[in-house]
């Protein structure tokens, strides 16, 4: 698993959810969270991103006042339908202590009326990137050409919810072929869903999916990075590659200022990218220590 | 139940909570609110007030993209230690639609930024007073005195919290007996509290719980209101009945700048109050209906 992999210690709590809905997993995590509350009695409940379980452990934790820090504070996407835009906006407006990784998500709570205890302190996943940059390890591929990587991922619901936009998305890719060996590591549910609408693809070259140490040594070796996942986006930026965004917006809108990212459906300007400093140095975490302890 | 004192259909489904903590009956309401959602496929979802089934019923639509009529939206006691406070602000910034019963409700929507869809109607209690007002009868109770009623309610979790909070509250009450005969349906959590707590109350005169329409024709039959509930201060005024509110904050401001509400600490200025007109004539189910059916 993933603490093995990062070499970190594993949680004392895990727990394996038995709904598969959004409102059944999150209403069951709510109640699961809440008893571990009730027995570990924690001083502060920290929740990160934009996930059920970030909405339920907020909801958990604010119900019984315990004091809940929010990282990855502030985004939005402006777009309703995402389920993760309405976690988004509900665990900021119950936290206590808000983290941002830009400006620009200190704005938007700004925007809707949250000015205490809101700090910009960097994005955590920089720190990640930094922390474990020695364990990163290439996979194994099986090259088909000896030509520079472009990197693909697709996984989000709306990319793959049908034929039309999935084969879209696969020709857009295919595209690059001419120029890049194309290696797509492939989600499991988009596996699903290309078998299911027999979309077949010989100019990729699919591969399984990959630990997070592999796709970052992955990354590292690649020119470029085209995918629908926010993650990825800013991870290609910390290694300084040029990524194209496979959906019609982002929240990470510095990104596309700074000339790092494209959305796809945007005709591509030059590529004369500038550092972004608000994402910080890699020391968000260290940051959001010291304001807590001088709180 | 009250669907027969009032004369209503009973609900097609209705659903009987297993756990009890705030985090667990939300979970659980949020898993079988959805099930039923996708069961019954409605156009809306409607939410009213700022209870634990206020805030799952708004969840589980928002996260199937069914629009979110909220009811009684916009209420702000600024106070994130009440459970019903959380559950306004998220339930508010989820909602597709906002029906605001006064003037500053829609004023604090626009402090965070909610201005889509946001319509003032007035009170829809005050709807429920009007309708139901053929049917209110009074209980019979075995009156000490010919003196007019002071009616009292206790029930809120803070009020009974501790035997020093629960006393305050009954002696500030009987304060009251020498030009009252202060008239108290006990709630049954706070009849607990006054047997372990010991607390003994001679002056005032203790009934049984109420039903809906026996403690609105109690409440047209009284001089004076003491309470710690939000909809009874309301009720108080359709009833144009004075009212001291025994916390030290109230939800319902224009009770107080219009003089009909006092909180119980501070000093009772002259008795001079004014219509409140923002509150409505009692009409507001129809306005509502008639902004959904124009969308």
């Amino acid at each position: 698993g993933i603490f093995e992999e990062l070499g970190v210690k594993k949680p004392d709590v895990s727990y394996a959810l038995k709904n598969r809905s959004h409102g059944g997993m999150t209403g069951e995590l709510l109640s699961e969270i809440e008893t571990q509350i009730l027995r570990v009695k924690p001083d502060y409940v920290n929740v990160y991103g934009d996930t059920n379980s970030t909405i339920a452990g907020a909801l958990a934790a604010a119900k019984l006042h315990i004091p809940v820090i929010h990282i990855e504070a502030g985004l939005r996407s402006f777009n309703k339908k995402m389920p993760e835009e309405i976690n988004r906006i509900i665990t900021d407006h119950i936290s206590d202590f808000l983290f941002c990784p830009t400006h620009r998500a200190v704005k938007n709570l700004e925007d809707e009326n949250i000015t205490s205890n809101v700090h910009h302190v960097g994005d955590i996943m920089y720190d990640a990137v930094k922390l474990f940059e020695n364990r990163f390890k290439l996979p194994n591929i099986s090259r088909k050409t000896s030509k520079e990587i472009a990197l693909i991922t697709v996984h989000r619901a709306e990319s793959i919810r049908n034929r039309s936009e999935l084969t879209k998305i696969i020709e857009f890719c295919e595209n690059f072929s001419d120029r890049f060996e194309v290696v797509f590591p492939v989600h499991p549910n988009t596996k699903n869903k290309l078998v299911e609408y027999s979309i077949k693809t010989s100019k990729l070259t699919l591969i399984k999916p990959l630990k997070y140490t592999e796709m970052q040594a992955l990354l590292r070796q690649s020119s470029l990075v085209l995918t629908d996942s926010g993650g990825l986006q800013k991870e290609a930026y910390f290694h300084r590659k040029p990524c194209i965004t496979l959906r019609s917006e982002t929240e990470w809108v510095e990104l596309v200022e700074a000339g790092w990212n494209t959305l796809w459906k945007e005709k591509k300007s030059k590529f004369r990218p500038k550092e972004i400093e608000e994402y910080g140095k890699g020391n968000a975490a260290d940051q959001i220590l010291e304001i807590l302890k001088s709180t």
